[in-house]
């Protein structure tokens, strides 16, 4: 029998504040890359007409974690949450059960604080306006990451306006339709994925692009064409190439994996931004390596005491 | 926010008594191979030295599931339990979380329920005895189900004597040796799956075998000239053939899978045991559908309020 927490969101957020996220999920990118964390390919459970779950495993630093999380996009409108569902994280040499941790508290720190990464390791020398297109759940907790990380002011832009003026009041920025968003140094991209919001036309010279809604097959937010403009990289080849924004120009047969680096390459010495007049894309697909960065601070917090939590017998 | 119970192994064996789960996990077969329940592949993530950890996913009746689990065969030597981890259950249709179930109760009851339930399908008319070579968790609870689903008594066979002591007391069974179990009406081998444990000079005519170690690449529990004797079943024939004992066979040349019946195709009306004299060898490796059959059991008594459960914020 094990003795284990169980942490809620309101924990998760209390406990880990956006710059933590950061040094987190850029130190996740860098491990995977060298290969000392491993992560196996998520599984897809299919609940149609409602959505899927995802079942994403990460093992690194002695911990093994199961993340179990729900893409159903018709909650929105139900009033329910999208992403919800539990972190399981375990020992990785005893297997013992060492944490239940709600999940869409570090899916929105970990996917946030990848925008900001993204944005550290490629945007231009001297970028600092942003804009946020879709400034929902996750597009929040990018601003929030990015304004933590030296960006901004911003543009909140959102086909929602009362949720654009919500993040823009909480962060002193300002609203703005989606072409102002898409005129920004750093952009950030977090909408459903039905249809493109940044188009070819947006394009302005050494802006930085970071893809964050297209999470699955069939979801696009950037046009073809803009695609075709910009030095391309991603969280994950493997993943991107079949799920993410850079699918789409895969099977369009104009991205080839030789066009694409993966940010835990650039973290790790490689080739990042090479001119400051290039536009770079960086498209997030979320990974579990990502999950486990976040998880692995929760659960030192609750260990040192910082974070309160019920502890439940198996 | 979601408020869910945590359900402790205890609580699970209290609340789920074999017959129970002899019932459920018969529907589990019958439903699957109807196609009502769904079940991608279980994904493996490596553990090494240690063993590894299995993600497995399941959907039906309303009902998302995932387990958690692992297995480290050096644990047992450590006083560690093998098998550990977390059930989650969710809600299909919502995505809601409803429950965290501790995982190795679950385990034992749909494993053990399997041998009972294969015998009650495929043992010939009269088979009463019972041989249970490896009386460990998974061991004591298919001797548990059988005892429950009438069969016995039994022989138990064990390298830890000990151990197989401790079972035949339990049920007024006998202990003997491997070749006395082996020669029983209705044989269980749970054992870590280094040796055959089941030999061609074993068998009998008329014999049900029941075979549950077996549930990774490399393991095997039965001999391939044994194997060649018996007309074969298994669970689900995907997951038998990569990895559990049958994958021996199909390696070998000598198993194809027009040799093997799934139980659910049986339960549905196809061919099971022919003649009274066959011996029938049914390979369980194990499937997500068995836990969902169980927790859904688990989930309803909770419910109703027939178990008792800490309840948590998420």
């Amino acid at each position: 029998m094990s003795e284990i927490p169980v942490i809620s969101g309101d924990a998760v957020f209390a406990a880990i504040d956006p710059r933590t996220a950061i040094a987190s999920v850029r130190q996740a990118f860098e491990r995977h890359a060298r290969g000392d964390w491993q992560m196996p390919a998520k599984v897809y459970l299919d609940s149609q007409p409602h959505g899927d779950f995802r079942a994403m495993p990460a093992l690194g630093d002695g911990l093994a974690l199961l993340k179990w999380v729900t893409s159903f996009p018709g909650n929105s409108a139900k009033g329910l949450p999208v992403v919800r569902g539990e972190v399981l994280l375990s020992d990785a040499e005893t297997g013992e059960e060492l944490a239940v941790i709600e999940c869409s508290s570090v899916t929105s720190l970990r996917t946030g604080a990848a925008a900001a990464v993204s944005a550290e390791v490629l945007a231009a020398e001297g970028a600092r306006s942003v804009g946020i297109i879709g400034c929902g759940v996750n597009g929040a907790w990018a601003a929030r990451c990015l304004a933590a990380a030296g960006y901004g002011p911003g543009v909140c832009a959102d086909v929602r306006a009362e949720v654009a003026e919500r993040l823009a009041a909480e962060l002193d920025w300002r609203t703005g339709d989606r072409a102002e968003a898409a005129a920004q140094d750093v952009v950030v991209t977090v909408t459903p994925g039905d249809e493109p919001v940044i188009l070819a036309s947006d394009l302005r010279d050494g802006q930085h692009i970071a893809v964050l809604g297209a999470d699955a097959h069939g979801k696009r937010e950037v046009e073809l064409d803009a695609i075709e403009r910009c030095r391309l990289f991603c969280d994950e080849w493997e993943q991107a190439s079949a799920g993410g924004e850079l699918a789409n120009g895969v099977e369009a047969g104009v991205v080839k994996r030789e066009d694409v680096t993966q940010i835990g390459d650039v973290l790790g010495g490689g080739a990042g931004r090479e001119r400051d007049d290039e536009i770079t894309l960086f498209d997030s697909t979320g990974l579990a390596i990502q999950d486990l960065a976040i998880c692995r601070a929760v659960y030192e917090r609750w260990k040192s005491g910082e974070l309160d939590a019920p502890v439940v017998t198996l």
